[in-house]
């Protein structure tokens, strides 16, 4: 990071706001959202909220987090409120030149918005379309480093649970399955999971938002498990299809081409693509065995401090990748009634194409549990 | 029900509304946190917004959950969105009446909230102060076998964690004990922990707000647990200090004086009673032990499909208890570098008093895992 951002926001990765800033005339900027919140200033904690000049950073908490904000955020001051958030904004901002504030529009609610602007009489609120979604996008070391432990997490949590063969799966419910993989993910490290995890079996698997339920798993259908651990505030997210005994002739045919398809899109993937170039390599894949109309979600999505980052990588999307995004790679086919298949890894964008963070194997002999 | 709410809103629980409508002269109102559209409609999928008239309801989701939504929400129109939610308010409410629209200011951000507004040309979003929140607070019998399910199922899984004994707990890394009550709360039916556990070990848990660590529990050590179920969408939330060994002499002291304050505090709840009331029988019992300052926080919190509801049962409490009100009781001392203690149980307010909804015991010699 450059001196001059340092002194300019001491707060770490501010170059994008530097930037909506200048470009918006502000004096202050007010980040709302935790997710941004941590990003920005490091801290881990809830309930805060970080304002900015060009020369200044504070954070505003409770009394709660005071010993830890000091800890996580050495470099910017903290403002322990006692009462309302909108008054301890006020109080910390006393003093300073405040004319036009910058708010996050889609993160702060029209009440708040309301008692912020009561709170600093004459000055405006100033609604600004997201800045850190674009500027999350990128990951650095330490992002990548939490990420590729995320992925080993959740994939060694289902090595151990597949170790058991068939009977991790025969005859127990879809939730006790998703339960028992959550919790080796936090037996692994994890806080907890990405999202909630996705056990289901048969004819279900063929919903993709199925809830794991109390049906009991049998052999000769596919299982699709979806899963993913938080580490350090990062996640993966990760697909398998695994089965006892033989999946359905059908599934078999449908995994060979999404396994082909996923290969595609990998292969598709380079800094300067557009997202949308990179679904269309796969989804080529999927349209060409006639399974086209069975592909009923986008490709992937960015990971990182939540499930669902940008990029979106669908067919409507214009966006470039650049290097540095991570990204999911899952293509799916569902068959009414029958099951779906999809399978997914996480990918990250380098200077000259794609690399697999995930090591799972992705054939389908692998997926076999006996 | 009243057959005109019945025929009013076809929303469940509407009442409230219909009243908050009238007095603000709504010709529509629009309802977009996600509990409160739960609530209202029975839906249980997520990205979904409710809005309705005197006569008419309908809720906007997605091609995700258009069965669902249909089996859930059978008397109620549905109406599937393909892009913008605010291009599919629009469309839903073609026709109708909509000069004014009550939405919800503590939900609704400033970006949906122009969004919707672009959508709708003509129409004033007229931004409410909370309505469910109140309504929210007087459980019905439903909403009461859900929460005394959640409570059983806390319940069976801590006792299952501490037949183990001594070892359950000695030797033990915090995180690990809190990985294993969720996942036993998850295999005796919890879709999930009502919030991130906590297991907090010698001085560790004089911080109320401490997540578990890697730090391994020791023998003679006070180890607090603060933990609770979802079942059907809504909360539990319990707290017990558990030890191997002999616990330090003064939390003995302090284990006794806090036992006493939650009586005390439970004893005082009825019907009419201010919420600062019922928080101020149990401080006076902390206080007259000379420990009033350890008692950080308020006695206790409304709970159902959130973990902190209203009431909020503080010093500065001024609303009136409820009938039917469901509410967490959980004083505290806290004494740093010693420990701390913190009894909680569930209670309904009933038409005389108060009924504990939880069983566990609470008395210290319950406590000695051996």
């Amino acid at each position: 990071m450059a001196d001059s951002d340092r002194q300019i926001f001491r707060l770490r990765r501010g170059r994008a706001f530097r930037r909506a800033a200048r470009q918006r005339r502000l004096d202050l900027y007010l980040v709302t959202r935790p997710e941004d919140v941590g990003y920005l200033t490091g801290f881990t904690g809830d309930d805060s909220h970080v304002v900015f000049d060009r020369s200044w950073a504070c954070l505003v908490t409770d009394g709660r987090y005071a010993e830890q904000a000091a800890a996580e955020c050495p470099d910017i001051d903290i403002h322990v409120r006692a009462g309302d958030m909108s008054a301890a904004i006020a109080d910390a901002l006393k003093g300073r030149r405040k004319r036009r504030l910058g708010v996050q529009a889609d993160h702060l609610t029209l009440k708040a918005a309301k008692a912020i602007a009561k709170a600093l009489k004459g000055t405006e609120l100033i609604p600004l379309a997201d800045v850190t979604g674009a500027l999350r996008t990128i990951k650095d070391d330490s992002e990548l480093r939490s990420i590729r432990t995320a992925v080993s997490v959740a994939e060694r949590a289902f090595r151990e649970l597949i170790a058991g063969g068939a009977k991790a799966l025969v005859g127990r419910a879809e939730r006790d399955v998703a339960a028992e993989l959550d919790y080796r993910m936090r037996r692994l490290g994890a806080s907890g999971p990405a999202f909630e995890t996705v056990v289901a079996a048969g004819p279900n698997s063929s919903k993709p938002h199925y809830r794991p339920g109390g049906v009991r798993i049998c052999r000769n259908e596919a299982v699709l498990l979806d899963w993913g651990a938080v580490v350090d505030g990062y996640c993966s997210d990760l697909t398998r299809v695994v089965f006892a005994g033989r999946m359905p002739p059908k599934l078999i045919e449908a995994y060979e081409v999404v396994a082909r398809a996923q290969a595609g899109g990998i292969a598709a993937i380079r800094p300067g693509v557009a997202c949308k170039t990179v679904d269309a390599a796969a989804r080529r894949v999927i349209e060409a065995a006639g399974l086209g109309q069975q592909f009923l979600h986008g490709l992937g999505h960015g990971i990182g401090r939540v499930i669902h980052e940008a990029p979106a990588l669908g067919p409507r999307g214009e966006a470039r990748l650049r290097k540095g995004m991570v990204l999911t790679v899952e293509p799916g086919v569902y068959l009414p009634g029958v099951g779906g298949i999809r399978i997914e890894d996480d990918v990250l964008v380098t200077s000259t194409g794609a690399r697999r963070l995930s090591s799972l194997p992705g054939d389908l002999k692998a997926m076999a549990l006996g």
